[in-house]
């Protein structure tokens, strides 16, 4: 297989945006493997992703040069070589299923980016982690060390090169000096169909009012619980038979599936947000 | 076809129910068709809807002989001839998706009640209910004559002996006061997955948070808007070249679907609410 | 709003495609509204459907610059302007579900085409669509009159120049010799997951099967019953307490939205077919 | 939590049986937790699952008394201490979702039955096994061989006292022979929403017949491959931009579900079968 560059663009929609970016790649001797873009039409935005095999002379240039096409638009945009997999941080607690899912399917070669470390402010899960072979690493929170914990989070984040940090149902919100510094994204599971029972105890929530339909929803962590952009939810239906204890468990295969779409999606490069809301090439 | 009873009974959970309510019917020489029932162990009440055929000398008896001994086992219960089906009358303001499915429903034959009457505070669908040969009622509303309006239609349904009301994308909110007065059920659509995106304009809010998955919730009404007792509820998928207009569209199918299969429930005398949920024996 | 060109492509994949197409519609001043594409790497063909308003002197030379163009690129190409919406008659017979809910859409401006007859082998339903006030023929269909009734609807499709049949549950079977001579396509609902249950009686079918979930199948007819491309599919979970009575009930919702779904993006324009399978641009 | 007992019965219907079976519970002075019938008309069976807590002092003889009345009442029973807990034997060859899923399940509480050990004709997954903490065998399987490895197999399921075997994903049918001297269930996933796909590889025939919809079945397996009862079937969306390792990995996650759900209702004693269909008792 050639090696392929991927970009994901952005920005004030104006005449002839598709024609310059695919005329470029083919000037320059690219083979375009797939183009898609939208037009958020309220908005006035475009929106692009491109996948192209660059000639072979050109291998080394075509990502920087492509940057400088993109401003000269007026684009916001970020390149990657394809073969260039993003470095992954999972965050646990104590519960496991998401994090069990995770590494099963990192294992099967089903996630495009690399598994550094897996972070958590308990132990139960330390020696899973061990294992599977990975690192594990632990930072008790308290309400008195959080600070001081993140920042020795951030340390171990930043010195591994760590680009996405997954919320495996991790039991700790993040600061928002956390998120500013981390200033990279961070993807969390919630076990609602938000912006439905945000905040604690959604299955309880969603049990006592009686709902016909739970869900799950994986989205960009922001400063403000629950309300990041949504790149995935997934639901299942319900009924009077189903306890408390249903839910959760129902519920549990939800987490799992809409999670691992959606860092498999933002792996390969094909979420771009806006308006706290994504696009997704799919 | 025997004519049957149906019998929807619920009360505090103790040992024996099933056994005496079946044996009370088999004694009295009838046949049970369907018996299902439900234990909120959480809650400690019991469920059951039982529907049977009488012996036929005791046509006349088995629903009052019936009430008395679910009284005696500390139930509350509803009784009804199968053949003795509802009275209703369909509530509408302009938008007429739900109204011309509900109707195109009734006259295939799909919806065990009888319809009485539609009832709008616009006249924009007049032509079509006398072109399908029913009774039209116009009430217009504004805020000056909300209660004389109100007055005016529990006159009329009391007059018809109507025992149900549907909501068909009513723009009015019912007061408490017609709903106390009023005494029966009144079933109402709301074009979102409740309880996210409750009161006005649902769709855009679904469009603004940049929802994944949107639905339509068939609830009862009760004197909060939106927050009564969820009967049924259906969602489907979005993405992100959807439009507002796409979302209005897809959400209409789901508003057609949910409404008409919680009346055909409630009309079947399937489900019992209690704690502000329901029980639906499907 | 500006008067708008859509143009479906597909052939060879070849390196340039998305860059000439474009370039070629924005060096004639026109500006893309959306233009989508797709690769089947395993049949190396290529796709698109691009839309663009025309620069408004070339309004009338644009079309057929374009298929001049497409030709030179080795694509098939079909060129529309937008608001020449196809002509459409709808076949059906006497279930009526289909029928009423592809009328009130389109009497609710939902689908982008001119209806222009009502076909059927029967009479049931001749009331009904003169009271929407469209016209209808009746050809009764036996065995030995079927050539001669295919004519003579030949005969009036083509005199009516209508481009799109939709057969809404039509329980007659099109000859090869009926599809050759109409040259359109031909759009039929099938009540079915297909390929499971083709044939008669798919509900009684599924039904004995014991399917966990029944589903209904809007596709090209072809001169083989029940195997043409697949535009569209829906599903809904059943179980034991589901007669096949309900089974036809709860087909009926789907069959209708599948086959509104299905003739609306053929409208739109967005669906492409090859190998016996089809590209949907959504 | 008292020790309950749970019964499924099934035989001709008959008036009484729901007041005679819910009656002597009630006599022996136990306590009915749960009690769901169902009566199949067409066919003239009714069914019941009833689960209940014994009077202490009858604990060693409800069991077995119990049979007594439903022998009485012409049905079959069967019944069962809900603490005793079915063994079960899973087998593997290389895919190993199903495989990881079940047992991660199985360790986190979710699976009520014992596992006994995991089979297999191949070593692949001999070392997650063993990491797993749980016996491993492997009978290596050959047109030659076979005959040998399945009384081998048989001999080493009667010796741990196996009785239910789970087939996650394994890549040999067994025969008819093992099926009836093994005289336990065995629940099979197989990749596609039966009937539709049966056979070998499922995916690949549903990519080239150009479906929307793909799916998962869990079924009994009988000798007729892939026709046994249906237990339980999940599906989800494909379109044309999925390609055949899209649909892999998109099923992939519908059997891990379909697969759990039935073999936790088949261990919870939810299920009864009858003319190859399954009543679920969910």
């Amino acid at each position: 297989m050639s090696q392929s560059i991927v970009a994901l663009l952005h920005g004030p929609d104006r005449p002839g945006l598709v024609a310059q970016v695919s005329n470029w790649i083919w000037q320059q001797g690219g083979n375009i493997l797939h183009a898609d873009q939208h037009r958020d039409e309220e908005a006035g935005i475009f929106f692009q992703r491109v996948e192209w095999i660059p000639a072979p002379e050109r291998l080394d240039r075509d990502a920087s040069e492509f940057k400088a096409l993109a401003k000269s638009l007026g684009m916001e945009v970020k390149v990657r070589d394809v073969e260039q997999q993003l470095k992954v941080a999972i965050f646990v607690s104590k519960y496991d299923h998401c994090f069990h899912d995770l590494i099963v399917r990192w294992k099967s070669g089903e996630m495009p980016g690399k598994l550094e470390m897996v972070i958590s402010n308990h132990e139960d899960l330390k020696d899973s982690t061990l294992g599977y072979g990975l690192d594990f690493y632990h930072f008790p929170v308290s309400r008195d060390t959080k600070a001081e914990a993140e920042n020795a989070e951030l340390e171990l984040l930043n010195a591994r090169g760590v680009e996405l940090v997954i919320l495996a149902r991790y039991m700790q919100i993040l600061s928002g000096d956390f998120l500013d510094q981390f200033a990279h994204p961070v993807i969390n599971v919630h076990h609602s169909f938000l912006p439905a029972f945000a905040g604690a105890n959604p299955y309880r929530q969603a049990y006592q009012r009686g709902v016909k339909i739970i869900g799950a929803t994986a989205h960009y962590a922001t400063e403000i619980l629950d309300e990041g952009p949504i790149i995935h939810q997934a639901v299942t239906p319900v009924h009077h038979r189903h306890t408390l204890k249903d839910l959760v468990r129902k519920g549990s295969d939800l987490e799992k599936i809409v999670l691992a779409q959606a860092v498999r999606w933002h792996l390969s490069s094909r979420i771009l947000t806006y308006q706290n809301k994504t696009v997704v090439f799919d």
